[in-house]
């Protein structure tokens, strides 16, 4: 390799979400000014993470055991699928602490323009759950346990043009089903201040008003 | 290993400067939505830097073959050293394809509040190429160059609190020695506005003002 592995690391990094060329610079010095050990820790553990992560074959979340914590855990409420865009929405809602159903992770939103149609997101898989009387389950001779009997899908994507467009495609694709399909609510944050939030947000969250 | 290997990884990557807990879960997901090949090569680049860049032995720089390219250089004046904080002020100077001398890097500026003292510094490295009469160049019955005799020293540390006083303790440190040591010039910036200069670089650049 005759590149200069200063300027291959910068170029490699820069390629990384909210990472530039001067970020990108600044950590390649900050590596070399480090220990050694320090960047082999990082480089090992990088590997790792490719290598040991996969998708759950049943809600599609990142694990490293398949099924994942959530599809494993009977304690969760198999009957109740909370749809997210991605991961870390997933983590978002977990520290809630408030939801005790299970997920299904899309892995991106609905964005023609860039070429993100619905073959592009977990669809498939999420239908191929929904359908208790499916094929393969038939051959296994196991009838559905009434836990995974699905109650109610709660679409979780981002309140974004994109996620609204997810949401909106969902609805539509999963209402001919027997379960009831939700959304999350938009409005003012909490702790927010109403002279500071977004006329979008404001509106949105007169118009979901509710009787208290 | 039993941490979770998405935890370790964001762990050891929000070490890194300018990246919190937060850019460091959106780099991780990243690296699991791009290519497996990509981490790979992040990885194996990553290593590749910290095993093959090494400082170089006459001026500090960092480098892949020792001298480094500037020190290795005969078109460049080996009689004029400018004395950085670090790598990346050495490049920017490079930048600007005005300097054909030579450099030294002191790998950081002094802060003793912060622990960083003179002998943190390559102030002795410093010191050492900057006496040619030194024992170790009489044993090897080589007269110095005329080329290498130093001429100037210009100490380039930023000017900030830290680097101003690096540049002081250097300025007499090196004082009593047979050349000229000189300051970058500090001042109102190219393309600036007076209106929006901070008061303490106006004020500089009134103190410096020159004849033109």
């Amino acid at each position: 390799m005759s590149l200069d592995p200063i300027r291959h690391v910068i170029s490699l990094l820069a390629r990384l979400p909210g990472i530039g060329e001067k970020s990108a610079t600044r950590i390649a010095f900050a590596l070399l000014s480090n220990p050694k050990e320090y960047a082999h820790s990082l480089s090992d553990a990088v590997t790792q993470l490719v290598e040991r992560i996969r998708c759950c074959s049943i809600c599609c979340n990142l694990t490293e055991v398949d099924p994942c914590r959530f599809c494993e855990d009977p304690e969760r409420d198999h009957g109740l699928i909370c749809v997210v865009e991605q991961v870390p929405d997933l983590l978002a809602i977990e520290r809630t602490r408030e939801y005790r159903g299970v997920y299904h992770v899309l892995h991106g939103a609905l964005a023609p323009l860039d070429g993100i149609t619905p073959d592009k997101l977990r669809i498939q898989e999420l239908l191929r759950r929904l359908q208790p009387e499916s094929a393969s389950e038939h051959q296994d001779g196991q009838e559905p346990t009434p836990k995974r009997q699905v109650r109610e899908i709660i679409l979780a994507t981002n309140p974004t043009l994109e996620g609204e467009a997810t949401a909106l495609y969902l609805r539509k694709l999963l209402g001919t089903l027997d379960f009831q399909v939700t959304r999350i609510a938009s409005g003012v944050p909490m702790g927010g201040d109403l002279e500071y939030i977004d006329r979008a947000t404001l509106a949105r969250a007169l118009k979901a008003r509710q009787v208290i």
